[in-house]
């Protein structure tokens, strides 16, 4: 289709779903399957943008929701859009706000025109609909922006008369998800400088996703989405959503798994054909001192760190492991555990900034070897040099 | 004299006693006048060390007091020093801990061997003496470390019969400093690559300071600094005192001014013949919103800055004014104050470290217009360049 994204397909794995490819917009390209780090109100945090190149991120997502509350998508559109606001100058995605109105908020009314909740900042009632929702993304300027969906709470916990509540839920929020996908459609004010993508909703329930993938690919859109899965359910039915769903999205359009997740759930999807990832785990995690690694994750706040003079990660390119000054000749050992520790023990921002920037790479480096492993013909080796990815006991 | 320091004066300003050098230490060498931005607990708050060096700044200091309580100055030292714990690989200084020790703990004890205080980490008693001050900075490994010097509060506030107490604390201290001097020359372990400086105390007692002075300047020592300055008291008076000790300090030494402070001070104290600064002001008011201009200080959190564009301070080279992706073409705005306002509206890390980086950024371009108008024999352009100079409103 002609606008302002384009998709090339460079490799596919033979046998499999799995595909390579680039992805084009106006501020640039990114290599597919793509690791999007969360920027949610416009910073990914405590990292300058240079820093969050650093680490091989080539795009990332910003969350509508969060800065239309602050500091509203107008005043984000005077200053000449995300990109210009904070300084990112590559690819930005932005998702429509949905997600977090229906899961963060103190909701007021779920109705066939969209949500009403109350603003986080200042109480006040905040309406978001399709319309709305495009305006707001309209407004922050994103390269991908993402229908407004109906994006109901996962089915786990929900038992007996509840269950069945759930599933007449659940069959409201595909209708609705395709009527508001039109509403979407028609409202979508950049169409030339703006992709906008379309999202597959239907929870767990597999011919509610078969319905909703039907209705959903019948708009041509640049680009489509899973939603509705990492929302509480367990790992094995994001698994068999996603096999059921991703290779039935059309083949020449990037494929977009929303909100996952641990390093098994996106080497699955990529075998299911999902060119794109976002998730919080890496900084969130980072944050509280938890540092992901190919053999799964350490606590650095954790005593047998006090005097580990070992990086995060040996042979990690980060910052973090392997230094940050790349150009002062031969100290190049990266910071330590013990010093990692240290700063977390004196509550010292500069933990959080780096074990944040280890993470994201930990997961570029994923996707990286991905990349690799599909153009090389190579899938097993994946699963030689991440041994996460075979220990349960690592995951979740 | 023989050492790990080598002191090289360039320029000397005509009938003034300020003067540009050079100082080299076992880890590289700075220019004078330096200013060197404060590492507490061997970070620089929020930033990473190739962001600190971004800034121009050459030397760091790290607090001993902060750092023998946690992570222990032993476990430093195991580490291989605070140069390699920390990652920064250019010269550090440490204090000795006196000052922390005597103002900011509940201290149980003073006497002639030191002072005993409650640890903030776990209460448990803390004894820091001459030797013991020498110990901690020996296992911390800074290039240059600080005499233990006994620093009672200023003055100000102090009336009546308590002014009379005031002036024999005075006179204790001086008497003390000296004979910790002598113990400190004795204790300190590693003379071959770290650089004792000696400390001048005396308050605003002008006799006093003369006392001091002859006392210290007896040891022969690589450097000296005057202490015991903007610990409360008026501006007007650390002037008097810096103008009075300064000159009469070794010519052929580097002088330090500890704790100084704001542009006026720093420039009167480069005038009087000090070479070196350290202060927490930058990193500190950053952390708050406060940016230090040329033409004085500006509340990033405040509301007249939601909707400008402009960055901190057009023109100024620090990566939060001119962009910190250098290598990315045609962008190079840099961080604009709606983005920044944002940012802390938000308690978004990102702002802190920003602001943070733009105020040593001033402090160093500060002291890179003084060394050139120094070499230039251009003095009055510095008061034409830096309004705030100028400026008492803007002062304080």
């Amino acid at each position: 289709m002609a606008g302002p994204l384009h998709f090339n397909i460079d490799h596919r794995l033979p046998g499999a779903n799995a595909r390579t490819g680039t992805v084009t917009t106006p501020h640039g390209s990114f290599s597919t399957p793509a690791f999007m780090p969360v920027g949610t109100k416009g910073t990914v945090k405590g990292l300058l943008p240079h820093v969050i190149a650093s680490t091989g991120s080539e795009i990332i997502l910003n969350n509508a929701y969060h800065l239309l509350l602050r500091p509203g998508d107008e005043l984000v559109a005077r200053r000449g859009g995300m990109h210009e606001f904070m300084g990112w100058t590559g690819p930005i995605l932005t998702d429509s706000g949905g997600y977090q109105a229906f899961s963060m908020s103190d909701v007021n009314r779920i109705d066939d025109d969209g949500v009403t909740f109350k603003s986080i900042i200042d109480g006040s009632a905040i309406h978001l609909g399709p319309e709305r929702a495009m305006e707001v993304q309209n407004n922050l300027g994103a390269d991908i922006i993402m229908a407004f969906d109906d994006c109901p709470p996962s089915v786990d916990g929900v038992h007996g008369t509840g269950r069945e509540d759930h599933a007449r839920r659940l069959e409201e929020a595909v209708g609705r998800t395709t009527d508001w996908m039109a509403r979407c459609v028609e409202s979508h004010a950049r169409p030339d400088d703006q992709a906008l993508f379309g999202i597959i909703q239907g929870g767990t329930d597999l011919e509610l996703r078969s319905r909703s993938l039907e209705e959903i690919t019948r708009f041509d859109l640049p680009g489509y989405a899973i939603g509705g899965v990492a929302v509480g359910e367990e790992p094995g039915l994001i698994h068999s959503v996603v096999r059921a769903v991703a290779p039935q999205l059309p083949e020449d359009r990037p494929r977009y798994l929303m909100g996952v997740g641990y390093e098994r759930d996106i080497v699955a999807a990529v075998e299911a054909g999902i060119d794109m990832f976002d998730c919080v785990l890496p900084t969130r995690n980072g944050r509280s001192a938890s540092a992901f690694t190919r053999s799964g994750r350490m606590n650095l706040r954790n005593a047998r760190f006090r005097e580990d003079d070992l990086p995060i990660e040996p042979g990690c390119p980060c910052l973090a492991c392997s230094g940050d000054q790349p150009l002062s000749g031969d100290r190049q050992r990266g910071f330590s555990r013990a010093y990692l520790r240290h700063l977390f023990q004196a509550e010292e921002m500069l933990g959080p900034i780096l074990v944040s920037v280890h993470n994201i790479q930990h997961f570029q480096s994923l996707m990286l070897d991905i990349r690799r492993a599909i153009r090389d013909d190579a899938w097993p080796s994946l699963f030689r040099d991440w041994p996460v990815l075979e220990d349960p006991a690592q995951k979740g």
